[in-house]
Formats: structure tokens, sequence, C-alpha cells
């Protein structure tokens, strides 16, 4: 099994604890368990993002590495949050992938039409979750490369 | 070593015949030969896309599920063709990758602003390019989901 040395932060926006747990088993097993920041609504997301509310005293610049953005939240809609991230020039440079159960096609061309990096569903089997956790993170941990903040 | 057994079709925006070859190896090396079409410039990449002058019989719908596009080209740069790329609602549902030799900040932060969906540095050693573009077919190919045109 491949391992990520230096793991990044990740904001892991998603509302569904099974979810969670499912989404941080994934990554655990794949070595990037570190510096994960879980947000449970879309309003915590981008107090978090933008460091407002509870989140005032985080540093604008130390962005996440990539954003794991669900679309069904409470509080304010993953469409929304996306539009929000992409609208700002300091946030537009933030990965962002879509990882929902929604195969809908309606979904996928906002999410595009938005400015979305990636668009995954969720496999339903668990060990096809973790393998697509695992090339995920090794893509955007990994490979990609993104401006330092 | 993985085999991606439905292969889409790739647009490869490259102007220079070694890294044009060396990319072609790579893909067929992981079994993702099929269906690229190879533009040598700017302008024969938006010819391609927006299915004008000598591709004014394509269909405009059947667009590639994968843009790889490199940054340097002659007529109209990789910048300017994502920037038209990514301001079009037909196009901007398009997976851009950026495969370029640069990693100058200021690249990945135009890229980005611009809308790119991924900028992958290109390894200088041929195996860890191929292991790039074999984790780049899967990711985009297989994982990854997009609007059907």
């Amino acid at each position: 099994m491949a391992t990520i040395e230096n793991p990044k932060e990740i904001l892991l926006v998603e509302d569904n604890p099974n979810d969670v747990e499912l989404a941080l088993l994934a990554l655990r097993r794949n070595k990037i368990s570190n510096h994960i920041h879980i947000a449970r609504d879309g309003e915590e997301a981008l107090n978090f993002l933008f460091c407002k509310g509870p989140f005032a005293d985080r540093n604008l610049n130390n962005n996440p590495k990539l954003i794991l953005l669900d679309l069904k939240l409470p509080k304010i809609d993953g469409l929304e949050v996306l539009q929000i991230i992409k609208s700002d020039p300091q946030t537009r440079k933030i990965p962002v992938v879509i990882l929902t159960s929604s195969c809908e096609e309606c979904d996928m061309v906002d999410s595009y039409q938005l400015g979305v990096n990636s668009y995954i569903v969720k496999p339903v089997d668990f060990e096809q979750f973790t393998e697509a956790v695992r090339q995920l993170g090794l893509y955007w941990l990994v490979l990609n490369q993104s401006p330092i903040f």
C-alpha cells in the first residue's frame, strides 16, 4: 500500500457521522489521517476557510491543501459553499473535490459550472471507497501542485 | 499494472515532438493510448474544441473527456487557451490538467485563477513520468465523473 509521507491539511465537509467515520477510516488506512479538519455543515466550512466566528484566530494564509466537499449540507448547501470558495481569489486556488452519493447530471453540471476541480461519486462498497480515497489522496496531495499560500 | 478498459478521448495539447512522443509512450504503457487527439499549438486546440477550421465537421457535443494542456505553446499560449475553455459554458465542464515543466509559482497561481482543474509538473525521469501519467489517467478517466455531453 502506498504511503503518503508528508500529509497536508484536508478540510472534510460532511454532515453524516457515518460518512465522516468511513472517510476517516479510509484516509487512515491509506496513511493520510493527519491534519484533517472536519466541518459538519456549510457554515462551519466557510467560517473555517475565512477565519470567522470560532476560527477567528486561524491564519487566513494557512489554507488546506484539499477540500473534500459533500453536496447536501445543513445551513449552507455544498453548491453554495463551492460558489463562495471559487468566487474569492484567496480560496479559488484550493482544489475542491466534490465527494457525494449524488450521480445526478444536474449536480455534476452545476458543480463544473461553479468551478469544481473534480467530482467523485462515493462508491457504496467500503473496499472500493477505500481505494477511491487512496487514489484521490495520492493524486491531490502528491501529484497535483497548487500555489504556496 | 492497472488497465483502463474503456478509454475515452483525450486532447493532448503539446508542441514539442519529443514530449508528444514521451506522453504517447507513457499513455500506451498504461493502456490509455486509444482516442488521443494531438494539437500542436493553442489555435489548433481551440479549433478542435470549438469545431472550427479543419474541424468544422466535428460534433460540438462530442467533447473530449480530458484535456492535457502544456503552457508554452505557439500561436495561442496555454493560459489563453485555458481562459477561453473555462469562459465557455460548453467547454467549462471538461477537466483541464496543465502538464508542464514549469513549476513557477506565477504559472500555478494564474492557472488556478483561470479555473484549471489540476496542475502537474512533468517529472523529468521517464519512469516517474510514466507513473504520473498512469495515476492521472486512472484518476480522470475512471474515478472522476463529468457530465455527459
